[in-house]
Protein backbone atom coordinates (compact mmCIF):
# COMPACT_ATOMS: atom_id res chain seq x y z
CA UNK A 1 0.00 0.00 0.00
CA UNK A 2 1.48 3.39 -0.70
CA UNK A 3 0.46 6.72 0.13
CA UNK A 4 1.78 10.27 -1.20
CA UNK A 5 2.62 12.59 1.64
CA UNK A 6 3.43 16.43 0.82
CA UNK A 7 5.59 18.69 3.00
CA UNK A 8 4.23 21.96 1.45
CA UNK A 9 5.75 25.97 2.97
CA UNK A 10 6.05 29.18 1.95
CA UNK A 11 9.27 29.26 3.71
CA UNK A 12 11.78 26.41 3.73
CA UNK A 13 9.93 23.79 4.13
CA UNK A 14 12.17 22.53 7.00
CA UNK A 15 9.54 22.63 9.51
CA UNK A 16 6.65 21.26 7.69
CA UNK A 17 9.31 18.74 6.65
CA UNK A 18 10.51 17.75 10.31
CA UNK A 19 7.18 17.37 12.43
CA UNK A 20 5.78 15.19 8.73
CA UNK A 21 8.59 12.86 8.72
CA UNK A 22 8.54 12.46 12.62
CA UNK A 23 4.91 11.81 12.35
CA UNK A 24 4.77 9.23 9.64
CA UNK A 25 7.66 6.96 11.28
CA UNK A 26 5.33 6.10 13.25
CA UNK A 27 3.44 4.46 11.41
CA UNK A 28 5.51 1.14 10.19
CA UNK A 29 2.63 -0.46 7.91
CA UNK A 30 2.64 1.64 5.33
CA UNK A 31 4.65 3.24 2.60
CA UNK A 32 5.07 6.65 1.66
CA UNK A 33 6.16 8.67 -0.71
CA UNK A 34 7.23 12.02 0.22
CA UNK A 35 7.46 15.07 -1.72
CA UNK A 36 8.84 18.22 -0.29
CA UNK A 37 7.54 21.64 -1.69
CA UNK A 38 9.13 24.46 -0.85
CA UNK A 39 8.58 27.82 -1.15
CA UNK A 40 5.04 27.53 -2.64
CA UNK A 41 4.53 31.25 -1.87
CA UNK A 42 1.82 32.63 -4.82
CA UNK A 43 -1.73 31.83 -5.10
CA UNK A 44 -0.56 30.43 -8.81
CA UNK A 45 1.96 27.75 -7.07
CA UNK A 46 -0.80 26.72 -4.81
CA UNK A 47 -3.00 26.10 -7.94
CA UNK A 48 -0.33 23.78 -9.22
CA UNK A 49 0.39 21.97 -5.52
CA UNK A 50 -3.19 21.45 -5.96
CA UNK A 51 -3.37 19.77 -9.17
CA UNK A 52 0.19 17.92 -7.82
CA UNK A 53 -1.93 16.39 -4.75
CA UNK A 54 -4.64 15.37 -6.31
CA UNK A 55 -3.18 13.54 -9.35
CA UNK A 56 -1.11 11.48 -6.37
CA UNK A 57 -4.80 10.87 -4.98
CA UNK A 58 -5.65 9.70 -8.07
CA UNK A 59 -2.80 7.51 -8.82
CA UNK A 60 -2.94 5.67 -4.76
CA UNK A 61 -6.82 5.46 -5.27
CA UNK A 62 -6.15 7.33 -1.81
CA UNK A 63 -5.88 11.32 -0.90
CA UNK A 64 -2.77 12.39 0.20
CA UNK A 65 -1.50 13.20 3.62
CA UNK A 66 -0.55 16.79 3.55
CA UNK A 67 1.43 18.45 6.09
CA UNK A 68 2.04 22.25 5.29
CA UNK A 69 3.24 25.55 7.34
CA UNK A 70 1.93 28.07 4.92
CA UNK A 71 0.84 31.78 6.43
CA UNK A 72 -0.74 33.45 3.83
CA UNK A 73 -4.34 32.82 4.32
CA UNK A 74 -5.45 33.08 0.61
CA UNK A 75 -2.14 30.34 -0.65
CA UNK A 76 -3.83 28.30 2.35
CA UNK A 77 -7.62 28.96 1.01
CA UNK A 78 -6.14 27.48 -2.55
CA UNK A 79 -4.43 24.77 -0.63
CA UNK A 80 -7.62 23.65 0.92
CA UNK A 81 -9.39 22.99 -2.28
CA UNK A 82 -7.06 20.13 -2.80
CA UNK A 83 -8.46 16.43 -1.84
CA UNK A 84 -5.84 15.62 0.24
CA UNK A 85 -5.68 15.19 4.15
CA UNK A 86 -4.49 18.64 5.82
CA UNK A 87 -2.18 18.39 8.93
CA UNK A 88 -2.27 22.15 9.07
CA UNK A 89 0.20 22.80 11.53
CA UNK A 90 0.61 26.59 12.43
CA UNK A 91 -3.34 26.89 12.40
CA UNK A 92 -3.88 23.69 14.99
CA UNK A 93 -1.03 25.65 17.66
CA UNK A 94 -0.94 29.41 17.05
CA UNK A 95 -3.85 30.41 18.27
CA UNK A 96 -4.13 28.50 21.87
CA UNK A 97 -0.43 29.82 22.10
CA UNK A 98 -1.90 33.37 21.60
CA UNK A 99 -3.73 32.34 24.16
CA UNK A 100 -1.39 31.44 26.48
CA UNK A 101 1.42 34.16 25.71
CA UNK A 102 -1.34 36.99 25.65
CA UNK A 103 0.27 38.54 22.51
CA UNK A 104 -0.94 38.06 18.48
CA UNK A 105 1.30 35.75 16.04
CA UNK A 106 2.62 38.53 13.44
CA UNK A 107 1.62 35.24 10.50
CA UNK A 108 4.66 35.95 9.16
CA UNK A 109 6.67 33.81 6.76
CA UNK A 110 9.33 31.89 6.92
CA UNK A 111 11.05 33.68 9.87
CA UNK A 112 12.43 30.29 11.57
CA UNK A 113 15.19 29.37 8.96
CA UNK A 114 15.87 33.27 8.17
CA UNK A 115 18.83 34.92 8.84
CA UNK A 116 17.32 38.42 10.80
CA UNK A 117 15.59 35.50 13.14
CA UNK A 118 18.65 34.00 14.35
CA UNK A 119 21.10 35.96 16.10
CA UNK A 120 23.25 32.72 16.04
CA UNK A 121 23.71 32.76 12.17
CA UNK A 122 27.27 33.85 12.07
CA UNK A 123 28.49 31.87 15.13
CA UNK A 124 27.42 28.63 13.21
CA UNK A 125 28.98 29.68 9.84
CA UNK A 126 31.82 30.67 11.25
CA UNK A 127 32.29 27.40 13.25
CA UNK A 128 31.45 25.39 9.87
CA UNK A 129 34.70 27.13 8.86
CA UNK A 130 36.41 26.15 12.39
CA UNK A 131 35.56 22.68 11.60
CA UNK A 132 36.93 22.28 8.29
CA UNK A 133 39.86 24.12 9.24
CA UNK A 134 40.13 21.80 11.98
CA UNK A 135 39.72 18.74 10.59
CA UNK A 136 41.58 15.34 10.85
CA UNK A 137 44.20 17.33 12.73
CA UNK A 138 45.06 19.43 9.86
CA UNK A 139 46.36 22.51 12.72
CA UNK A 140 46.26 22.27 16.57
CA UNK A 141 47.33 25.65 17.69
CA UNK A 142 43.33 26.93 17.86
CA UNK A 143 42.16 24.18 19.89
CA UNK A 144 41.78 26.76 23.17
CA UNK A 145 39.06 28.18 21.30
CA UNK A 146 37.42 24.34 20.63
CA UNK A 147 34.18 23.98 22.25
CA UNK A 148 34.60 20.10 21.86
CA UNK A 149 37.36 18.02 20.08
CA UNK A 150 36.46 14.74 18.72
CA UNK A 151 38.91 11.88 19.28
CA UNK A 152 38.63 8.37 17.52
CA UNK A 153 40.50 6.13 14.97
CA UNK A 154 40.35 6.91 10.87
CA UNK A 155 36.77 6.36 9.74
CA UNK A 156 34.71 6.23 12.84
CA UNK A 157 32.53 9.17 12.24
CA UNK A 158 34.39 12.67 13.31
CA UNK A 159 34.20 14.88 10.78
CA UNK A 160 30.15 14.38 9.98
CA UNK A 161 29.74 14.90 13.57
CA UNK A 162 31.80 17.51 13.87
CA UNK A 163 30.11 19.51 10.39
CA UNK A 164 26.85 18.70 11.94
CA UNK A 165 27.33 19.91 15.45
CA UNK A 166 29.07 23.19 13.89
CA UNK A 167 25.94 23.69 11.21
CA UNK A 168 23.31 23.49 13.49
CA UNK A 169 23.93 24.31 16.84
CA UNK A 170 27.29 26.59 15.75
CA UNK A 171 29.69 24.07 18.40
CA UNK A 172 33.30 24.89 17.38
CA UNK A 173 34.26 21.39 17.36
CA UNK A 174 37.95 19.85 16.19
CA UNK A 175 38.65 16.53 15.69
CA UNK A 176 42.04 14.68 16.29
CA UNK A 177 43.01 11.21 14.53
CA UNK A 178 44.16 8.42 17.33
CA UNK A 179 46.89 6.49 15.32
CA UNK A 180 48.66 3.42 15.82
CA UNK A 181 51.69 5.32 17.68
CA UNK A 182 49.57 6.97 19.98
CA UNK A 183 48.36 3.47 20.82
CA UNK A 184 51.60 1.90 21.32
CA UNK A 185 52.47 3.89 24.35
CA UNK A 186 48.58 4.86 25.64
CA UNK A 187 49.20 8.03 25.27
CA UNK A 188 47.42 10.75 24.27
CA UNK A 189 49.24 13.00 21.50
CA UNK A 190 51.14 16.32 22.71
CA UNK A 191 48.80 18.27 20.65
CA UNK A 192 46.01 17.24 23.05
CA UNK A 193 47.44 17.16 26.43
CA UNK A 194 46.78 20.95 27.22
CA UNK A 195 42.78 20.05 26.34
CA UNK A 196 42.21 17.32 27.74
CA UNK A 197 38.79 18.49 29.00
CA UNK A 198 37.34 19.19 25.99
CA UNK A 199 38.14 15.46 24.48
CA UNK A 200 35.14 13.05 23.45
CA UNK A 201 35.67 9.74 21.87
CA UNK A 202 34.03 8.28 19.49
CA UNK A 203 34.42 4.50 18.81
CA UNK A 204 32.54 1.77 16.83
CA UNK A 205 32.14 -1.80 16.37
CA UNK A 206 35.39 -3.04 14.39
CA UNK A 207 33.78 -4.98 11.52
CA UNK A 208 31.77 -1.95 10.67
CA UNK A 209 35.13 -0.21 10.40
CA UNK A 210 37.07 -2.51 8.25
CA UNK A 211 33.70 -2.13 6.46
CA UNK A 212 33.77 1.72 6.07
CA UNK A 213 37.37 1.52 5.52
CA UNK A 214 37.44 -0.98 2.77
CA UNK A 215 35.30 1.19 0.29
CA UNK A 216 38.15 3.70 0.62
CA UNK A 217 41.13 1.54 0.40
CA UNK A 218 40.11 -2.14 -0.67
CA UNK A 219 42.02 -4.56 0.50
CA UNK A 220 44.66 -2.60 2.09
CA UNK A 221 46.42 -3.17 5.70
CA UNK A 222 44.43 -0.61 7.33
CA UNK A 223 40.93 -1.48 6.06
CA UNK A 224 41.66 -5.46 7.35
CA UNK A 225 39.33 -6.91 10.45
CA UNK A 226 42.65 -7.56 13.01
CA UNK A 227 43.95 -4.09 12.36
CA UNK A 228 40.59 -2.22 13.12
CA UNK A 229 39.86 -4.51 15.89
CA UNK A 230 43.56 -3.56 17.38
CA UNK A 231 42.86 -0.32 16.74
CA UNK A 232 39.23 -0.28 18.37
CA UNK A 233 40.65 -1.85 21.68
CA UNK A 234 43.71 -0.11 22.66
CA UNK A 235 41.81 3.22 21.75
CA UNK A 236 38.56 2.10 24.10
CA UNK A 237 41.68 0.90 26.49
CA UNK A 238 42.99 4.82 26.78
CA UNK A 239 39.61 6.59 26.63
CA UNK A 240 38.99 4.59 30.02
CA UNK A 241 42.51 5.37 30.96
CA UNK A 242 42.24 8.77 30.75
CA UNK A 243 38.68 9.10 31.34
CA UNK A 244 37.66 10.27 28.25
CA UNK A 245 33.75 10.53 28.05
CA UNK A 246 33.42 8.25 24.75
CA UNK A 247 30.19 6.47 22.76
CA UNK A 248 30.02 4.25 20.14
CA UNK A 249 28.42 5.48 17.21
CA UNK A 250 27.92 2.26 15.01
CA UNK A 251 24.10 2.06 15.29
CA UNK A 252 23.67 5.77 15.68
CA UNK A 253 23.20 8.64 13.12
CA UNK A 254 25.22 12.11 13.63
CA UNK A 255 21.70 13.51 14.74
CA UNK A 256 21.91 11.32 17.74
CA UNK A 257 25.52 10.79 18.02
CA UNK A 258 25.45 15.37 18.64
CA UNK A 259 22.59 14.87 20.72
CA UNK A 260 24.20 12.51 23.35
CA UNK A 261 27.82 14.24 23.26
CA UNK A 262 25.97 17.32 24.06
CA UNK A 263 24.24 16.10 26.51
CA UNK A 264 27.48 14.18 28.33
CA UNK A 265 29.42 17.19 28.05
CA UNK A 266 26.92 19.37 29.55
CA UNK A 267 27.04 21.59 26.44
CA UNK A 268 24.44 24.07 26.56
CA UNK A 269 23.30 24.46 22.61
CA UNK A 270 23.27 27.88 21.45
CA UNK A 271 19.48 27.95 20.44
CA UNK A 272 18.54 31.60 17.84
CA UNK B 1 9.23 40.19 29.71
CA UNK B 2 10.93 36.91 29.74
CA UNK B 3 9.02 33.51 28.93
CA UNK B 4 11.11 30.42 28.73
CA UNK B 5 10.88 27.20 26.18
CA UNK B 6 11.97 23.74 26.59
CA UNK B 7 12.06 21.93 24.18
CA UNK B 8 11.53 18.29 25.32
CA UNK B 9 11.99 14.93 23.62
CA UNK B 10 13.01 11.11 24.80
CA UNK B 11 15.41 11.42 21.10
CA UNK B 12 17.44 13.87 19.83
CA UNK B 13 14.57 16.96 20.63
CA UNK B 14 15.41 17.60 16.53
CA UNK B 15 11.56 17.63 16.02
CA UNK B 16 10.34 19.19 19.34
CA UNK B 17 12.76 21.98 18.66
CA UNK B 18 12.21 22.83 15.23
CA UNK B 19 8.29 23.14 16.06
CA UNK B 20 8.57 24.98 18.54
CA UNK B 21 11.29 27.49 16.98
CA UNK B 22 9.08 28.30 14.17
CA UNK B 23 6.12 29.01 16.28
CA UNK B 24 7.79 30.68 19.11
CA UNK B 25 9.24 32.77 15.70
CA UNK B 26 6.20 34.37 15.40
CA UNK B 27 5.45 35.88 18.45
CA UNK B 28 7.91 38.76 17.64
CA UNK B 29 7.61 40.65 20.92
CA UNK B 30 8.32 38.37 23.55
CA UNK B 31 12.10 37.67 24.65
CA UNK B 32 12.06 33.48 25.18
CA UNK B 33 15.10 31.89 26.85
CA UNK B 34 15.34 28.74 25.10
CA UNK B 35 16.27 25.22 26.85
CA UNK B 36 16.81 22.32 24.25
CA UNK B 37 16.37 18.64 26.50
CA UNK B 38 17.32 16.06 24.31
CA UNK B 39 17.00 12.28 26.18
CA UNK B 40 14.85 12.56 28.81
CA UNK B 41 13.94 9.03 28.63
CA UNK B 42 13.25 7.83 32.09
CA UNK B 43 10.52 8.95 35.19
CA UNK B 44 13.59 9.78 37.13
CA UNK B 45 14.46 12.82 34.08
CA UNK B 46 11.78 13.73 33.72
CA UNK B 47 11.38 14.52 37.34
CA UNK B 48 14.47 16.34 37.18
CA UNK B 49 13.13 18.12 34.22
CA UNK B 50 9.78 19.14 36.14
CA UNK B 51 11.84 20.67 38.75
CA UNK B 52 13.98 22.65 36.42
CA UNK B 53 10.42 23.91 34.59
CA UNK B 54 8.78 24.79 37.59
CA UNK B 55 12.25 26.78 39.42
CA UNK B 56 11.98 28.73 35.48
CA UNK B 57 8.15 29.45 36.78
CA UNK B 58 9.44 30.65 39.41
CA UNK B 59 12.18 33.25 38.08
CA UNK B 60 9.90 34.39 35.25
CA UNK B 61 6.92 34.59 37.16
CA UNK B 62 4.92 32.79 34.56
CA UNK B 63 5.07 29.12 33.40
CA UNK B 64 7.40 28.48 30.63
CA UNK B 65 6.12 27.06 27.17
CA UNK B 66 6.72 23.25 26.91
CA UNK B 67 7.41 21.79 23.38
CA UNK B 68 7.88 17.69 23.87
CA UNK B 69 6.97 14.97 21.64
CA UNK B 70 8.01 12.10 24.77
CA UNK B 71 6.50 9.10 23.67
CA UNK B 72 6.29 7.03 26.86
CA UNK B 73 3.13 7.34 28.53
CA UNK B 74 4.96 6.78 32.26
CA UNK B 75 7.40 9.64 31.06
CA UNK B 76 4.55 11.53 29.69
CA UNK B 77 2.38 11.50 32.69
CA UNK B 78 5.54 12.85 35.06
CA UNK B 79 6.48 15.61 32.80
CA UNK B 80 2.19 16.25 32.79
CA UNK B 81 2.78 17.01 36.73
CA UNK B 82 4.69 20.46 35.77
CA UNK B 83 3.51 24.28 36.23
CA UNK B 84 4.29 24.42 32.46
CA UNK B 85 2.25 25.02 28.98
CA UNK B 86 2.33 21.89 27.94
CA UNK B 87 2.15 22.07 23.40
CA UNK B 88 1.63 18.24 23.00
CA UNK B 89 2.64 17.70 19.45
CA UNK B 90 2.85 13.78 19.10
CA UNK B 91 -0.75 13.17 20.94
CA UNK B 92 -2.19 16.13 18.89
CA UNK B 93 -1.93 14.78 15.66
CA UNK B 94 -1.08 11.32 15.65
CA UNK B 95 -5.16 9.79 16.42
CA UNK B 96 -6.63 11.80 13.75
CA UNK B 97 -3.39 10.34 11.70
CA UNK B 98 -4.10 6.72 12.75
CA UNK B 99 -8.24 7.85 12.14
CA UNK B 100 -6.83 8.98 8.29
CA UNK B 101 -4.10 6.03 7.79
CA UNK B 102 -6.66 2.97 9.15
CA UNK B 103 -3.34 1.84 10.69
CA UNK B 104 -2.33 2.49 14.36
CA UNK B 105 0.86 4.47 15.84
CA UNK B 106 3.82 2.24 17.27
CA UNK B 107 4.41 4.94 19.53
CA UNK B 108 8.24 4.00 19.90
CA UNK B 109 10.83 6.70 20.60
CA UNK B 110 13.48 8.42 18.47
CA UNK B 111 12.51 6.50 15.20
CA UNK B 112 12.71 10.11 12.65
CA UNK B 113 16.71 10.52 13.35
CA UNK B 114 18.25 7.05 13.30
CA UNK B 115 20.29 5.40 11.24
CA UNK B 116 17.12 2.43 10.65
CA UNK B 117 14.57 4.84 9.75
CA UNK B 118 16.70 6.34 7.43
CA UNK B 119 17.53 4.40 4.09
CA UNK B 120 19.21 7.52 2.81
CA UNK B 121 21.61 7.56 5.72
CA UNK B 122 24.85 6.19 4.20
CA UNK B 123 24.41 8.43 1.25
CA UNK B 124 24.26 11.53 3.68
CA UNK B 125 27.60 10.86 5.20
CA UNK B 126 29.05 9.97 1.79
CA UNK B 127 27.53 13.26 0.19
CA UNK B 128 29.53 14.87 3.53
CA UNK B 129 32.81 13.27 2.25
CA UNK B 130 32.26 13.90 -1.10
CA UNK B 131 31.86 17.43 -0.59
CA UNK B 132 34.91 17.63 1.82
CA UNK B 133 37.10 16.31 -0.78
CA UNK B 134 35.60 18.59 -3.57
CA UNK B 135 35.61 21.37 -1.98
CA UNK B 136 36.83 25.09 -3.30
CA UNK B 137 38.35 22.96 -6.21
CA UNK B 138 40.27 20.64 -4.66
CA UNK B 139 40.30 17.92 -7.01
CA UNK B 140 38.26 18.32 -10.13
CA UNK B 141 37.83 14.35 -11.55
CA UNK B 142 35.23 13.58 -9.54
CA UNK B 143 32.61 16.19 -10.86
CA UNK B 144 30.72 13.58 -12.64
CA UNK B 145 29.31 12.32 -10.04
CA UNK B 146 28.28 15.22 -8.79
CA UNK B 147 24.89 16.11 -8.34
CA UNK B 148 25.90 19.74 -8.04
CA UNK B 149 28.33 22.05 -8.60
CA UNK B 150 28.24 25.73 -6.79
CA UNK B 151 30.88 28.49 -8.46
CA UNK B 152 30.99 31.86 -7.25
CA UNK B 153 34.00 34.11 -5.99
CA UNK B 154 36.32 33.19 -2.48
CA UNK B 155 33.95 33.36 0.77
CA UNK B 156 30.46 34.18 -1.01
CA UNK B 157 28.93 30.95 0.79
CA UNK B 158 29.66 27.61 -1.25
CA UNK B 159 31.13 25.78 1.46
CA UNK B 160 28.47 25.78 4.06
CA UNK B 161 25.74 25.94 1.46
CA UNK B 162 27.77 22.60 -0.06
CA UNK B 163 27.99 21.06 3.62
CA UNK B 164 24.10 21.75 4.34
CA UNK B 165 22.74 20.05 1.57
CA UNK B 166 25.08 17.02 1.67
CA UNK B 167 24.12 16.39 5.12
CA UNK B 168 20.48 17.10 5.05
CA UNK B 169 19.76 15.79 1.54
CA UNK B 170 22.77 13.39 0.44
CA UNK B 171 22.86 16.22 -1.98
CA UNK B 172 26.29 15.17 -3.97
CA UNK B 173 27.39 18.99 -3.95
CA UNK B 174 31.16 20.11 -5.46
CA UNK B 175 32.40 23.45 -5.19
CA UNK B 176 34.56 25.47 -7.42
CA UNK B 177 36.01 29.16 -6.63
CA UNK B 178 35.91 31.80 -9.62
CA UNK B 179 38.68 33.95 -9.76
CA UNK B 180 40.28 37.00 -11.17
CA UNK B 181 41.91 34.69 -14.10
CA UNK B 182 38.24 33.36 -15.01
CA UNK B 183 37.08 37.11 -14.88
CA UNK B 184 39.81 38.59 -17.63
CA UNK B 185 38.22 36.41 -20.13
CA UNK B 186 34.81 36.17 -19.19
CA UNK B 187 35.05 32.49 -19.71
CA UNK B 188 34.54 29.00 -17.51
CA UNK B 189 37.47 26.98 -16.35
CA UNK B 190 38.33 24.27 -18.22
CA UNK B 191 37.83 21.71 -15.66
CA UNK B 192 34.09 23.27 -15.51
CA UNK B 193 33.40 23.29 -19.05
CA UNK B 194 31.96 19.43 -19.25
CA UNK B 195 29.54 20.35 -16.64
CA UNK B 196 28.06 23.25 -17.37
CA UNK B 197 24.33 21.78 -16.88
CA UNK B 198 25.39 21.08 -13.20
CA UNK B 199 26.58 24.81 -12.47
CA UNK B 200 24.62 26.75 -9.97
CA UNK B 201 26.02 30.32 -8.85
CA UNK B 202 26.18 32.29 -6.10
CA UNK B 203 26.54 35.97 -6.01
CA UNK B 204 26.84 38.67 -2.79
CA UNK B 205 26.56 41.89 -2.04
CA UNK B 206 30.18 43.73 -2.43
CA UNK B 207 30.39 45.31 1.10
CA UNK B 208 29.54 42.48 2.66
CA UNK B 209 32.11 40.42 0.77
CA UNK B 210 34.41 42.47 1.69
CA UNK B 211 33.13 42.24 5.48
CA UNK B 212 33.70 38.75 5.31
CA UNK B 213 36.93 38.77 3.73
CA UNK B 214 38.44 41.38 5.74
CA UNK B 215 38.07 39.47 8.89
CA UNK B 216 39.97 36.89 7.22
CA UNK B 217 42.36 38.46 5.65
CA UNK B 218 42.60 42.57 7.23
CA UNK B 219 43.62 45.42 4.96
CA UNK B 220 44.62 42.97 1.97
CA UNK B 221 43.65 43.41 -1.55
CA UNK B 222 41.48 40.42 -1.64
CA UNK B 223 39.35 42.51 0.75
CA UNK B 224 39.12 45.60 -0.74
CA UNK B 225 36.04 46.83 -1.59
CA UNK B 226 37.30 47.98 -5.20
CA UNK B 227 38.06 44.38 -5.57
CA UNK B 228 35.24 42.58 -3.92
CA UNK B 229 33.01 44.82 -6.22
CA UNK B 230 34.75 43.83 -9.64
CA UNK B 231 34.86 40.35 -8.83
CA UNK B 232 31.41 40.43 -7.69
CA UNK B 233 30.40 42.39 -11.11
CA UNK B 234 32.44 39.68 -13.44
CA UNK B 235 30.97 37.38 -12.10
CA UNK B 236 27.72 38.23 -12.44
CA UNK B 237 28.27 38.83 -15.93
CA UNK B 238 29.74 35.89 -16.10
CA UNK B 239 26.77 33.85 -15.22
CA UNK B 240 24.42 35.88 -17.37
CA UNK B 241 26.36 35.55 -20.38
CA UNK B 242 26.56 31.48 -20.06
CA UNK B 243 22.94 31.53 -18.43
CA UNK B 244 23.93 30.00 -15.10
CA UNK B 245 21.25 30.16 -12.49
CA UNK B 246 22.37 32.21 -9.48
CA UNK B 247 21.13 33.74 -6.33
CA UNK B 248 22.41 36.33 -4.33
CA UNK B 249 23.51 35.17 -0.96
CA UNK B 250 23.76 38.05 1.07
CA UNK B 251 20.32 38.12 3.00
CA UNK B 252 19.88 33.90 3.25
CA UNK B 253 20.87 31.74 4.84
CA UNK B 254 22.44 27.99 4.06
CA UNK B 255 19.07 26.50 5.05
CA UNK B 256 17.19 28.87 2.50
CA UNK B 257 19.76 28.70 -0.21
CA UNK B 258 19.83 25.20 -0.35
CA UNK B 259 16.21 25.38 -0.63
CA UNK B 260 15.97 27.62 -3.20
CA UNK B 261 18.50 25.73 -5.42
CA UNK B 262 17.53 22.80 -5.38
CA UNK B 263 13.75 24.39 -6.75
CA UNK B 264 15.41 26.24 -9.01
CA UNK B 265 17.68 22.83 -10.31
CA UNK B 266 14.45 20.33 -10.40
CA UNK B 267 16.78 18.23 -7.90
CA UNK B 268 14.39 16.07 -5.99
CA UNK B 269 15.64 15.80 -2.52
CA UNK B 270 15.93 12.27 -1.30
CA UNK B 271 13.64 12.01 1.63
CA UNK B 272 14.15 9.14 3.98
Amino acid sequence: MNRTAFFISDGTGITAETLGQSLLSQFENIRFTKLLRPYVDTVEKARDMVQQINAAAERDGQRPIIFDTVVNAEIRAELATCNGYMVDIFSTFLSPLEQELGDGSSYSVGKSHSISHNGHYKDRIDAVHYAMDNDDGARTHHYETADIILVGVSRCGKTPTCLYMALQYGIRAANYPLTDEDMEGLRLPKALLPHKGKLFGLTIEPDRLASIRHERRPNSRYASFPQCDFEVREVEKLYRKLNIPYINSTHFSVEEISAKILVEMGIERRLK
